[in-house]
């Protein structure tokens, strides 16, 4: 048991010291000390999460409110420090959910080859 | 990079090697191989899937859908080795989401400290 949690500290460890992590904090560090990226940044997150919510939730997205995403994502398209960031964000993503595949393989084995 | 997925591998097999595991795996067999208890394990977990999806999608769920889950319910609570399942589920799963938690924790601590 205290072994599974050795090895979760361990891994988390791996994961804060690794390249993929540190690009990701200098770009989201460069990001949040410019006054007018950081405000775009965050525009452009609120909106995910608000078109998210929404279809969740089996709403409908309005032309109108595709519309403004559409200029955010233009206006974040044209800052090179975000598209940094959302870069650096997708590599470190994949590594997760690639970890995410690995501890969960024992319950899907079982799940999977036994039914 | 290659030391995450050392250790995500090395903490897959500290998952797969737990007492936890074990447990869920052995509870499952047992209730696989005996026919009643395999055919209402699958009924309860169907309609536990239903449910979900209808919620996630904002359904309402009916009076007659309920009543049927509660009986479900009931005959899952009297067979004594779906119990043992669900409850080394439960179990294992709050292993699982300890080790998420802490694996997530350099992504949560960057975005939430800094902002």
């Amino acid at each position: 048991m205290s072994n599974i949690y050795d090895r979760a500290y361990s891994l988390e460890k791996a994961i804060r010291e690794s390249d993929e992590f540190n690009v990701l904090k200098e770009m989201f560090r460069i990001v949040m000390n410019d006054v007018s990226s950081k405000q775009l940044f965050e525009d452009f997150r609120n909106k995910q999460i608000e078109i998210q919510e929404k279809q969740m939730q089996g709403q409908e997205i309005s032309e109108e409110e595709l519309e403004q995403v559409k200029q955010v994502v233009e206006l974040v398209q044209q800052d090179e420090d975000i598209v940094k960031l959302m870069d650096a964000e997708q590599r470190l993503n994949i590594v997760i959910n690639d970890v995410s595949q690995i501890i969960m393989k024992p319950l899907e084995d079982l799940y999977h080859v036994k039914e």
